[in-house]
């Protein structure tokens, strides 16, 4: 089985930077899978991409070595499984508050006996290989959202489900939950530390600590606060506002300011 | 933010008539938009609409004044915050039966503290403009269909349910519970009697009172009972009544008469 | 081979009522079909329908009787051939002004000897069956549509074609070039007839009389003067005006009148 | 209403031939209705197909006689009935592992007072007829998935539930959860007694006994044992076989063996 | 109708800032739409955009006051009139190499008696109103590429069409056929001075004069030797630099240059 | 730039086995170029693929090592532009009967000087490198199919053409415009010794002898003929044979002889 990359580079203690597709269309996606991004990462939770345009991002990605990973709407099994036989080498899955959520999560993405996803791998055993099965439990990474003061009190619970990966704080929504406005940069004291907390806990408990930032600049500063995955805004946000910044320069305008928000 | 047309208009005391699409595409839900109605919804439960259509029929709507609404297919979070993602000014969700699923559904279109619905506004903050996230939930319609003799009984607890705002009757299940024939205008005194609760009920709670109907003849029946909002059947079933209706008329042959069921 | 049955009515004397589809789905298609028509035509020039839908589209067609037609955007031989091979059983040409353009349409729709259609029959054979290559040729039926004064002009030239089963009237792009407003029922004196002399020579030359109408009115007109497959308006404009109506007897408006234009 | 012919077929005591579909597309779903079998079966769990791609598909089946099916990704309310509304004629659901998952399933797929599916047929009602309502509850036939060690331990209880029409075997579910290797042709000793008992329990009951195998000889088998229903492979494993074959006798090698897994 | 934003600024003297989309998808042409151009191009030339594409993506900028454009693929009648009907207001047609061919493409989008234009507005009429068919010709800019040595040698005939509103260079086609590197932003001597030559004969035709550039920098220097419009890169190059240079900044490397070719 | 595999493996003498693709979808494409082909054609002439398919599939093949080539409609420069723009690295014309014909096709496959193709590189830019536009003419290989008795007349003076690197005979056509039946492996003398001279003609002039055929048997009559590439069959006919086949094995019946028409 092909293996997974960025598995490979985590483990060696390397960071990992991953891009991030809202826009649902193949051509974009093989654009961000070209950026130099280690893993580009399809979101089917924001954003207008459903599962009928993952499978062709799937494979816009797959004409490079970008590790692809997707996010799912939510902690069903039914899409978690198409997602991982349409290739995904790792699922990210928001709003796991509980150890039943995250031990269910779990369950979706690994074969028996470690989980119950059903058997019928189909273009992943095309892109992975035929010894796929076998192997699939152990190169597929699974990441919780942890992002709501529920999760964060149970993050505890949480990091002993066996066969989670790692966590991936959405500082938006964790920033929400804790009665602060939504910044993908916070700076709300409160909410930092709560970060800080989620990254150091996962860390030591041998798990992956991701989160999602609004660029280079913040992502820096995660990764040295000990971060090993850090998703750069997102394809809609980059066009946009790379788009408004060329014609405020026509304009003779300031430059839009970093994105903040959501 | 862009205020919710239709929730000032019943405000005010207003009626909505409200067109409903269950045709897949973005030209005919454009032309459902040029009509006259005052809101547009999309109806991904019966009929061949997924989200991925629904993403282009919501931008179509957009381009003219209406109000652009949904039906969910179950009351399921992925998929309700999904379409409020993408721009859906209210969503009607089918088969709330007891208070618990009213509560759980007002849960997925509302931001904490509220409700739990996640943070990642796409589409819709291009449409509503960067101020949405502070302002959505106070612009946001929730309906709860109330379509079973379940729901019936559990009315009352259903209409305490906090930011829930309104209800929408479904004759034709609520009828196949009573075990009545699925009439659009039903004529059970039993079924008539009990849309004439549901509707007092609704309204005694402040909240608004919508319904299905199959065209202005019977719109106008539910309007007098104190209706606020009615909609006038859909797109698939008008083009289908049309076009045989001009078959019929070509061929020297009486019209179909208005549609009876589901 | 299957039979072309509206080829059958022709022959038999009989008039055919056409249906006519210009939003691109699949769905409202199979509705339209199911309207009681005796063909309904896939409008590939004016509207959004593109082949891609096209194929659906002739599919879902090909679940009732109704014999598929399509109308292709312009005298271009990749897309006349691609719409046979998807299972067209009848092709409108637009703006065919000359004798040398309608030998250029046939020799698109008729395999050699007779003209250049390349050979693959692809969904087309099986929708008709295995000997479709050697019936095709006199199943399939051409219309060459007659709607400048030059077509006019050209008429008895273009009705020597070998090989053309047909003329077919567009109304208002006759009415354009001659001079007059653009309406589907002509109120012209000289373009009335226009459209009766192009009716007769068309008849006297053993081919098909065609036209576009906006509804049973003005086919039972064209339909007495001679002409024997006539259009009903198109499914846009049925779903349009039927929704303009509903919305203006619910809000006690008068209808909207027939549709005038285009 | 249109008659579910494999239900005449099953009830006359012949067996059915079912063919299956993971291309997402509904030229090759077309294909697959011409190539002779009884019924053909959309996959919406194993591979790219979402709803989005099923109705099409569905339209392409209906363009013949057999009898359309659909797979659902899971026991979940919401596709379930939107795939009837677009004219599945039966559905079988993944991962059925007790009575009341089974009670669940069954009451998506029926109307009330029998279950709880939501009256709205749309596409469904231009294919079976105006009369689909009262009838359908009879004509559309339910399977359960008996896939894991769980289902079996619970197959007694299951099968009791009413309203359920038959049980399927995914064979490499079944010896993946056995700890087997996961094979469409087990030939493990308990594997293969485990999936005669569910064939012997389900008949007994009165049930049908389908099955999932790679191709004609081990259909066959199946066959001798008592199954009623059989799958063969499905069109994305019989076109990479086929092309392969092709591949290797043109360059002079051995032919791929038959497919074992997945 | 709705009068064409740009033409009007342009005839009050402004330059214009167009936008430019290559990405095949609606949601991202929203996104341009809303970055503050004045008008958006949609592309059918270069890049995969289809015209199945074109139209969500026609509806998607008209939920903004984008002025939308179209690039069509080849100098055809068929897509010419197709984007037409979809509601474009300015088309850009490539390879405009001689007067014959000016007056072919400016006979496609104008209705007689002024051109060939079939008559069948349909989205657009939704767009533009009731009253489009009498105001279409004076609405709609025509925009001739010069892009070829060939087409310098014509430029004074071509500037002579009547029914013609502008040029628009294409740089880097220009300079392939003059026999220098393909450059967004020239700097050889001679493809400059031919661009100047353009503009200057463009302007003292009285029509507009239209360019492509890599961004605000090279635009500023158009709009200053006196080109009226000047389209911004395009989205995806946006994109990939956007996300090439966020990449290289959380590396530590220095960003991208400004894209030169293509 | 990346290399043109194929074009080396001619280059040193080898056969090139070529897959072909009429199913317009990613995943079959996909499947299809794990087949062991050395190059994958999809087909835009017959059968249902439209561009707008060809992009992803062209993605699809993209994953693998097959060189992706097309088959476009017709001769036509904007068709064949857009496809190369997309990243296909041959271009396969129908129906080139005169040297006028083969001149034009080469001249909408070649920058200038060679030829028109207008400059965009977009997707091939990211498949082939920043070094694609001085490499392409060279690298990108344009056959022109024989398959007619006219083309046969013209064949010396269409082998002289300038950048044209093959010829690729359609048995079918060829065979029809010889007044004979449409066989994939043909049986008569006369068009085998046509097929024969094409390829001899061809070779001698130094260039590429392509043929289809209906699978390995004849493609080895056809290598040992000398014809360089060969394709066997489609995808749509090896699923639709093999299922056939997987029916009639199963039911007891003899299996399909090969394919012999279209």
């Amino acid at each position: 089985m092909r293996p997974n990359a960025i598995k490979r580079m985590l483990a060696d203690g390397k960071t990992v930077l991953n891009g991030w597709c809202a826009i649902p269309n193949s051509y974009s996606a093989e654009l961000m899978s070209h950026a130099g991004f280690d893993s580009v990462t399809i979101d089917l939770q924001h954003g207008p991409v459903d599962f009928r345009d993952a499978v062709p991002m799937l494979q816009a990605i797959s004409t490079t070595n970008c590790t692809p990973m997707v996010r799912v709407p939510w902690n069903e099994p039914g899409i978690v499984m198409k997602l991982l036989d349409a290739g995904a080498m790792g699922v990210i899955c928001p709003m796991i508050n509980t150890r039943e959520e995250a031990e269910a999560f779990v369950s979706y993405g690994r074969y028996a006996p470690d989980g119950q996803r059903s058997n019928g791998p189909n273009r992943t055993m095309q892109y992975n290989g035929a010894d796929y099965q076998p192997n699939a439990n152990k190169e597929i990474l699974l990441f919780a959202m942890i992002e709501t003061t529920k999760a964060l009190d149970n993050l505890d619970e949480i990091l002993k489900v066996p066969g989670l990966d790692g966590t991936y704080i959405g500082p938006t929504d964790l920033s929400l939950t804790m009665g602060k406005p939504p910044l993908l940069d916070p700076t709300d004291a409160g909410v930092l530390e709560a970060m800080r907390t989620i990254c150091d806990k996962t860390r030591k408990a041998g798990l992956i600590a991701g989160v999602h930032t609004d660029g280079p600049k913040s992502a820096a500063k995660r990764f040295k606060e000990g971060f090993q995955l850090c998703t750069l805004l997102n394809d809609a946000r980059i066009l946009l506002t790379g788009a408004q910044n060329f014609v405020k320069e026509a304009r003779g305008e300031a430059p839009t300011a970093a994105a903040k928000g959501y």
